[in-house]
């Protein structure tokens, strides 16, 4: 097992500084540790409880019979070296320090005395998280389940050196029914950090694509070169915040650490070959669309709606994200003419036309797909003034096994919407919410599948 | 009573073309006049129906005991100069022909009989979903209420060339809990058009703010003038599709207009004073925070959040839309220092951090709001990671009725999350789920300052 491995797969975890008051931290990640399917062994750490939540109390990490693989430690940061020293001692593998109080409030020193005691140990935060593993159920986020909701098991892997921006995306994802593989909070990184993740994702069998949302680079010729390095295997979209001085200033004390100058970052990262974005939103959009969908060969796009406008503002944004509209060859046109009444529009956008059901949907995807001059298609489904039924899920799920070509869809509206849309998302087809969300996602696409050909190997 | 008045506030509405077939829009609207709760006399139409939904029906509109305000016309596009004619004989006053095939199918012919038929009868359509007003219930779009929701009374008045444009946003609107006032879809808009509904809709007591989606405009000149008269009085967000070649084309077979230059139309709006956006959800984003928002005396905007990274994020948005980080006051400073724990960030952004309550951001807002140097306020909630309890909802609502700042919200999450944004939708302070869309509304709010302070009254 590689050193990392102990922190998404430990047998064992200890939770020091567990707590009997439902409101503290080391209460809520000891309850969900228990609640959330972990499958191996946890051990509460407190001196002055017996038990907490039906588990057997510890007074310190060294009375565990057992070995212990990985240590939660919510002790005040004061502690945290004693707590550290004794980790080692028992020969724990792995810590996520999740108390704050460190760097980020001017004690640069208790980092230190944490990284002489460590040992060989390796170590999350601290001012973290800490992690969330959808397959393991590693679980340290001290959130209870009913302010937010864990993703199911997918593959986008997702590093944040924000905690509550991680949780937050995390509850926005799960809702949406959007899967993660792993995610860590990295917080002030004194030991792992996001070039350590990056190569560990890298190499997870789960993760197809990684997030990433980063304040500072701390070794920016490194994290350039492991940049360089995953490309080749994974598509890796990244977030920098801290574009504006005012940004930068906030930052030192929120993660305490220095924010570079964001546009040499981000050329940096593009230049690697990642792909930078500017918002939370699109952060998991496209993350989404390159974690489930296979890559374009090419950047024409063919649009298919039920909604003349929806079809129009797609259009805009195709043009304006710098793709081209697809021209559709005079055979797939009379296939589909053939077909369908002929009030619908067969172009592209190509409108079906709101009493499309999900045959007709059927007919114009299938020769859609299959057209040589199509790299990929934006399936916009409105579900209000439509005749379309729910089984347009089957279809799009059947057509995207069928055909290796990207299929994203757009469709706006509430709960009836929404309900098909996570229907969608947990077959693998992403949904976005607007054409310009839609439209983005595609070109990400686009942009990784030209990445990759430039690429050696 | 003025002339579309006949529209929103009929005392009786005939449904030419009711249908016994659930899946008919003939019988959806019908049943959503009934089911919606209008208060007015409904009457169907259908030569070869006794009743429909439990109400008599009549063969034609000539036939209807009473007077008929308002005329819902589906029969076929050829059969509509005829009812029309019947309609303008029984002195109908206004009429909302749903049924499509006319200019958009190449039938401008029929469209030419329509207006000789109509006398001094008022249109909207055809082809078009018609009108949802909150306030009166008149309610023609043609989707069961499983497919969409409908708003509740609020404060936006809402324009779309686009039917199912129209429809997918109002059920996206109303999931969030953010009302409107009146909603027109104005389809091949033979008779009446934007220009007319933009002034009806500036007299209109219960809207505040105007949204517009828009293909193509039909009077150029006039849809300026009234832009300038208007926005005197309201401000107007306006969406013009079409901005590029490919989509334009599309927009012709859509409803039978011609798209103008987008990039002149835009430039004209934006002269006049109206707000142009250029994706679906910053219509609706930006004309929520002008209706129910305070205009700001500058733009200095400062952000409070309980989480860093937000604080980075929403830092960085209002710098690149061109606003400024408010520099507070000393006295703001020492004030909320001297309440508020050690490790906040008493700064801007302000973190309050995780551990915040509702009381926290009390005090911080109350000293923020005061200070003269703050023009408004983006408040990041985060619930996940989080002491924020329910009642923060509350002292939200007492803050934003105590000062004339403008106070808009961003929070990220699942239904934890999403169930307090719709509380504070519902109480007028709206809501975003990032912070790049906080910041994109708080910018509309300073240039709409900006665009009042300069047109002579």
């Amino acid at each position: 097992m590689k050193d990392l491995d102990y922190f998404f797969n430990p047998k064992s975890i200890a939770v020091i500084g567990a707590s009997r008051h439902a409101k503290k931290f080391g209460y809520i990640i000891l309850e969900n540790l228990i609640d959330n399917e972990y499958a191996g062994k946890v051990y509460p750490v407190n001196p002055k409880a017996d038990y907490i939540l039906g588990k057997k109390c510890y007074s310190s990490v060294s009375k565990i019979p057992g070995s212990v693989d990985l240590a939660v430690i919510v002790v005040p940061a004061k502690n945290t070296p004693e707590v550290i020293r004794d980790c080692a001692r028992k020969n724990v593998k792995a810590a996520i320090i999740i108390s704050g109080g460190f760097g980020e409030a001017g004690n640069k020193k208790l980092e230190e005395e944490v990284m002489e005691a460590k040992g060989k140990m390796r170590i999350i935060g601290p001012n973290v998280i800490g992690i969330y593993d959808a397959y393991s159920k590693v679980d340290t986020i001290f959130s209870p389940n009913y302010r937010q909701k864990r993703p199911e098991k997918g593959a986008i892997g997702f590093i944040s050196q924000s905690g509550a921006f991680g949780a937050a995306v995390l509850d926005w994802a799960a809702t949406q029914s959007i899967g993660v593989s792993k995610f860590i909070s990295i917080g002030n990184r004194i030991d792992v950090d996001e070039v350590d993740l990056l190569r560990y994702l890298a190499n997870d069998r789960e993760t197809k694509a990684i997030a990433v949302y980063l304040e500072g680079a701390k070794r920016g010729r490194e994290l350039y070169n492991m940049l360089r390095h995953v490309v080749r295997k994974k598509p890796v979209v990244f977030l920098k915040a801290g574009k504006s001085t005012e940004a930068r200033a906030a930052i030192s004390s929120h993660t305490g650490s220095l924010a570079g100058e964001s546009e040499i970052y981000v050329g940096m990262c593009e230049q690697a070959g990642a792909i930078c974005v500017k918002s939370s939103e699109k952060l998991i959009d496209l993350a989404n669309a390159l974690a489930h969908q296979p890559l374009p060969k090419g950047d024409c796009i063919q649009v298919v709606t039920n909604g003349g406008g929806f079809g129009v503002l797609a259009t805009d944004s195709v043009v304006s994200y710098g793709m081209k509209m697809a021209k559709l060859d005079r055979r797939t046109i009379d296939k589909i003419k053939s077909s369908v009444p002929a009030y619908a529009s067969v172009s592209n956008p190509m409108d079906l036309v709101g009493d499309a059901d999900a045959e007709r949907y059927k007919i114009a995807l299938d020769a859609v797909l299959k057209d040589r001059n199509v790299s990929g298609v934006i399936v916009i489904l409105l579900m209000q003034i439509s005749a379309l039924e729910s089984n347009v899920v089957n279809i799009l799920v059947s057509l995207k096994k069928k055909y290796d070509k990207p299929l994203l869809v757009c469709t706006t509206g509430g709960e009836f919407t929404n309900m098909h849309a996570r229907m969608l998302e947990k077959e693998g087809i992403p949904t976005y919410s607007s054409p310009k969300r839609a439209a983005s996602a595609m070109k990400a696409l686009v942009d990784y599948s030209k990445t990759k050909k430039m690429l050696p190997i």
